[in-house]
């Protein structure tokens, strides 16, 4: 690369983030924690010089970076030299082999955040972005609003930074998620109330305290650390984007920012253009997106949320228009499932896969199957099937639903009596199966 | 590199490992699933041709392989093309500041498998290598005696490499490391004893049934996993070894193993030579290696095991008077702790750094902590501590020892009081704890 490279004085790299710009309209705003255009209310987004960024990175250059995110930190909103890395992202993107055959795909991946660090979910992601912008715009209190994922991520990485937190969480959420939060030692709100109500009372407290809530007076910067399940899909298929990817819809936040991420990696010449599917899943008992790309309207009706799948449960979406715009340019879909079908997909990844995923996953690997079954995935397409969360956060889901333990007493005799007894049980269960 | 690389006929490379050796006395066997000298009944250990091993690796072959423990795969014993690698391994060694602080350390290192993939614990190397060779040698069973972090691996991987498994654990383990097998569909026997129990058990199945049973007949190439965490420190502290290391010990393999890849990495000329101080943890409840290091005996005497640090608790440690020896000619310290003083190492952990771990972290954390403490660990030393497993498969540890969520109405004025309420409470404990 012959282009001279944009440094500052003190020979660091130029940020490559210029300002905030209206998602609707052509309102420009500085890069401080504000997410809403005066005029239009439609959200803040951070735009960037993508001359700069192609002066900057090559293929090279982002494998040689850290082993985490920041090796795509030209594309991300932050200009500290050394941000805060608990060595989130880079999560392994597994080439299927049990699960495509058992749905008869030929070219099936999982990109697994059930294994994201620090807290397992897709969330570490953005919030070592927020939380780095929070400290280089002065916060020293970080919030959040939150189904558990984004509550645990907080008060992980912010006790890591140093940072005092608040949380505020629905009161009814698993225990595996309150406790998973606790444990950092945050000041923790259990809010009596939906997810949507825990969001409005955080605006207010956003608009009266000082605190950088990492989504909502942080959201344009926090939602820009998701294009990296873009990113490295991309760099983990070889540079190459995929032919579809299906991928959970909550506020719709993650699904445009994989989009957005895949575009960017277009523009800047790391990628050769291709049109990629994007296809969304929802649990049935909340889904305003899947409803309306039913009913092919453009905008999207509140709904009030009554499902096992928690972490996915935004009744009134954020994004969820710039998600069923997507969908429908890409010539994806957006499906739903009831939480029967969850709990099978939770278990049909477990079982061919080895990856225990949360009620979030299930529901995304039941959309990948009803996707399949009803043709809409073609079996040669290279697909991509986003796993957001662990299951060991919301094992209540599962309980009662999985085989119990064989108790035996510590004696060859009583371990054989259990096995001849599993075998017949097995035997019967196929008979049943083959009459 | 001028040497020529040993190669089989179809142009693979030739497999390093070359028999298995007695631990005593000089007995030698084929590669088969043995683990236990016929004629000294000591254990069986993989032997390697470290000449053909420092033909085929340096550290650009190593840093240009997969992101997961078979990069290392020359010092491994398996002979595929296409080992069983579902991520495992690569977990990131966080440098230490806010727990570093805490202690007075100025060079702490965490080295954190509560992120390893996929099962969130160091036993997905073990069972990694373990069933790639299993398959190897042919079985199509494979099965463990396990505390439970090794049931939840072996199950997981066994599933996605399409092996039949039955796991066998004591039937009072925490609900999280069940759920964690079951979920993966393996046949489960909960055996009503401690692991000890269990694991006669499964030498006598392993006796009569043609099982693969990692730990047991496969223990000379499961066991050989754990070397991996010995590779990564030394490669992520940029080629270098550290001057000590506290690791967690229950049957006092994993400690040995580390002490083993170290010198192999010497061996070959990848890290220059150095005295590195091997410390190993145990909790009080289950503390057999370090009474006898205490107590100045090279053998360990058999305890009954009574601590909430189930995974590490093995009243009778198979590799016990191995890991005694090397922290004695390391000139390291074998320390133990209350299950009181586990509990507060879980929760210094998360606090200071972002990381929730098990009972065998906090033992580990708590007992480096009393080690500085004891002068035992000077501040200056390169120190890494090994957290091998995840907090969320023990919750119960921990239920009741942290704060409890704040209960609030969805309205800014109930957040505020109880706001309020919460900053008078950190006040007064401030108080009771300055007067």
């Amino acid at each position: 690369m012959t282009q001279a490279i944009a440094r500052t004085t003190d020979n660091k790299l130029k940020p490559t983030f210029t300002k905030l710009v209206s998602k609707e309209g052509s309102a420009e705003y500085p890069l401080k924690a504000i997410h809403i255009c005066e005029e239009t209310f439609a959200p803040l987004e951070v735009a960037y010089d993508y001359d700069a960024i192609k002066a900057q990175v090559s293929r090279e250059s982002i494998a040689a970076g850290p082993n985490s995110i920041w090796r795509y930190k030209a594309f991300l909103p932050v200009e500290s030299e050394n941000p805060i890395d608990v060595g989130t992202g880079m999560t392994p993107l597994v080439k299927s082999t049990r699960l495509a055959r058992r749905l008869g795909l030929k070219n099936l991946y999982i990109k697994n955040d059930a294994v994201n660090m620090p807290t397992l979910s897709f969330k570490d992601r953005v919030v070592s972005v927020a939380l780095t912008r929070a400290r280089e715009l002065g916060f020293t209190t970080v919030s959040c609003a939150s189904t558990g994922n984004l509550a645990n991520s907080t008060a992980a990485i912010a006790a890591h930074a140093g940072l005092d937190c608040c949380v505020f969480i629905p009161s009814d959420l698993e225990a595996g998620k309150v406790l998973g939060t606790l444990i950092y030692n945050p000041t923790v709100m259990a809010v009596k109330g939906n997810y949507d109500q825990v969001n409005r009372l955080c605006c207010e407290v956003g608009n009266t305290y000082g605190w950088g809530f990492v989504n909502i007076n942080l959201r344009p910067y926090y939602s820009e650390g998701s294009k990296t399940l873009g990113f490295e899909v991309a760099e983990q298929l070889g540079w190459k984007l995929p032919d579809h990817i299906v991928a959970p819809l909550a506020s719709g936040s993650l699904f445009t920012k994989i989009y957005k991420g895949f575009q960017e990696f277009v523009k800047v010449g790391l990628v050769d253009d291709k049109a990629v599917r994007f296809s969304g899943a929802q649990a049935e008992g909340c889904s305003p997106i899947a409803q309306a790309f039913r009913e092919g309207r453009d905008f999207v009706t509140p709904v009030k949320p009554n499902t096992i799948a928690k972490s996915i449960a935004i009744g009134n979406p954020a994004d969820g228009m710039y998600a069923l715009d997507i969908a429908r340019k890409t010539n994806g879909n957006i499906e739903s499932v009831t939480d029967a079908e969850i709990i099978e997909g939770i278990k049909l990844l477990a079982e061919t896969e080895g990856i225990f995923t949360e009620t979030a996953g299930g529901t995304t690997v039941a959309v990948l199957k009803k996707l399949v079954e009803a043709g809409k995935i073609d079996p040669e397409e290279s697909t991509v099937v986003y796993i957001t969360g662990n299951g060991l956060k919301t094992q209540e889901a599962v309980q009662g639903y999985i085989s119990e333990p064989l108790i035996i007493e510590p004696k060859l005799d009583s371990f054989e009596r259990a096995l001849e007894r599993s075998r017949t049980l097995d035997r019967l269960e196929w008979q049943q199966v083959l009459v």
